[in-house]
């Protein structure tokens, strides 16, 4: 496992991966944006009858499931299982997973049925799924959970687990690592954890070690959220930055990173 | 009934209410970050396996029909009816009736099976649930209406009516109170009405007389706008100012409203 | 046939015509936003059982398959045979045709069954529907194509066909256009294209020329690109500054235009 960031958003920025993402009606637009601000090639497609064909001629599949419904999660599940069987990497982020049952049910189905390489969610989220008693409100996290949940998550589903919060834990079974960048904005706007999963998803479709391209994605984005939130503390100009500050990024701006491996 | 804008918002912003959204495609990112920038906590859930588990753990429903369609329309009742059985306030903002028959029907349909709290609209669309002859073009109002209106429809249905325009009437049916604050600007953005039903909503799930938190939101919601107009007359430039101006409100702020009580 | 880029830009202003669209989820906001800077009305609907009411009362339709699925494909039709009924002129951008079946089926069918006045789509799209053979990845078009694919394409379906890319191709079968505007930041941002979609149709609900609407939207829109470029260069600031500047044209901008008809 070698970490290199530059190196592998250079990669990115010079083939422009395909990003298929099945994600969330709210954040569909900055998350295409965030994509493209990376460097990658976002497209958005949900439909039955067409998503194993785009999965086919993508780069990684990210599944997201902020706002499901019967007829997404039957797509969401055909695009995994054609992205398994195409060798194409899957994220998938398990938005409001104890919120409600069905939450918890699809990201557990999901989980079941297809093979997910990288699992990234918030505490509440994360520690409904490795099955712990957690107080979960909507789909912002109130609780706290550590790399023990990250670790078990990973051994019992195979894959790299993403805890995110003030701290982030990142996980393979194995390895773990803590990265402490990022900034108290990112819980001021919406969907910086659905963003946090393109600029993942971009680098998985790059780096074909999982737990090097999770921790690669999360110093991605969170350096430039530091740099976005030094240039404004209010959540609208915040936004508009960060797309900015994505796209500026260089070897530079990795010194930034605050990454400890174990 | 006692309106208090800042110790209202400061509520707001210390519990954080969960705002349960159903609302439509085009506003949900900028409705999201509008609830986030006030303080509260957005949530947009639309399916029928989980609107009344979603619900039930919200401080407040908001049904918007901007994009409705059938499914939608299901769940929109689903999660009403629980709202009502879980006394949890219910706020509804009738998006274009009055431009097709389908619309104007569901928010009626809506109107007879759940006991809403607080019914928000332009002229046209309140014009057409009142019965009033009235031309509606899309989704923006070309007429205007007044208090009685307002009134008419509050005693009709048991609500807080709110019609919203160049000035704003608010009646309960024995109170009514005429706003006069707010922006041409609003006129030149999309979704400036549906992102007034989040502070509405965010302000009915901690004062619990709606015609107080009526009165509140518009205040907020308007006054914020009103910064954001001085800030910047375009466009794309006062959606941002419009986010950040929300979040900086305090209680100097509240020097500006401009209401009338009867 | 007479091209006014100022005068028809003031029609838009004065009249405010109803633009409808059925489009896709991710530029839902930026396209109603773009629409409402340029000074025209717009609605979004997509359930079959108003699509046909709102489109009567429309000026023009934009069907935009961008993140399509089997019901909103039956309320394209429905809209779209529809307008044709009430001489309503259509413009179609069949985005991602050629990335999958799915895509490049549905738009042959909506050629098929409705009769679009504007077809308007990149290189990539535009060349999977002309039957050339073409790579497509995703939603951006990676080849090139020029007049020759505009004029098959125009004579083959009885309409304006536009292909967008470094240089703009427009051609009716008869008369052809070359536009040279527009901003490499374009590529920068998601949903340029379908931006550029809303700007043509309001020009469409106001020139019946479909040639000169084209063209008048083509350069408008372009124009603001470039004028937002000016300001920018990073792709964040880049979206707001082309709101902005699409509400600020004048006689004067359109000086601007480098548009050369044959």
């Amino acid at each position: 496992m070698k970490i290199d960031y530059f190196g592998d958003l250079k990669k990115i920025r010079n083939t422009k991966p395909l990003v298929h993402h099945i994600t969330n009606y709210v954040v569909m637009n900055v998350s295409a944006n965030i994509t493209l601000s990376l460097g990658a090639s976002p497209v958005m497609a949900h439909a039955l009858p067409e998503v194993e064909d785009m999965v086919s001629i993508a780069g990684v599949l990210y599944i997201n499931i902020g706002t499901l419904s019967d007829r997404w999660i039957e797509s969401m599940l055909a695009a995994g299982k054609m992205a398994n069987k195409k060798h194409i990497p899957v994220l998938l982020d398990p938005v409001g997973a104890g919120a409600t049952r069905y939450r918890t049910e699809t990201a557990k189905k999901i989980l079941k049925e297809v093979k997910v390489d990288v699992l990234k969610g918030n505490a509440g989220e994360m520690q409904s799924l490795a099955g712990e008693k957690v107080m979960v409100k909507g789909v912002d996290s109130t609780t706290s959970a550590g790399m023990g949940t990250a670790g078990a998550l990973a051994k019992e589903y195979g894959l790299t687990a993403v805890i995110t919060g003030q701290e982030d834990y990142v996980s393979n079974g194995s390895q773990s690592a803590t990265v402490k960048n990022g900034t108290e904005m990112f819980s001021r706007i919406t969907g910086a954890g659905c963003m946090l999963g393109s600029v993942i998803a971009s680098f998985m479709a790059v780096q074909k070690d999982m737990f090097a391209s999770a921790i690669e994605g999360l110093v991605t984005f969170e350096i430039a959220g530091e740099k976005a939130a030094a240039r404004t503390k209010l959540p609208g100009s915040f936004m508009t930055a960060l797309i900015d500050e994505i796209s500026l990024l260089n070897e530079d701006t990795y010194k930034l990173s605050d990454v400890t491996i174990k």
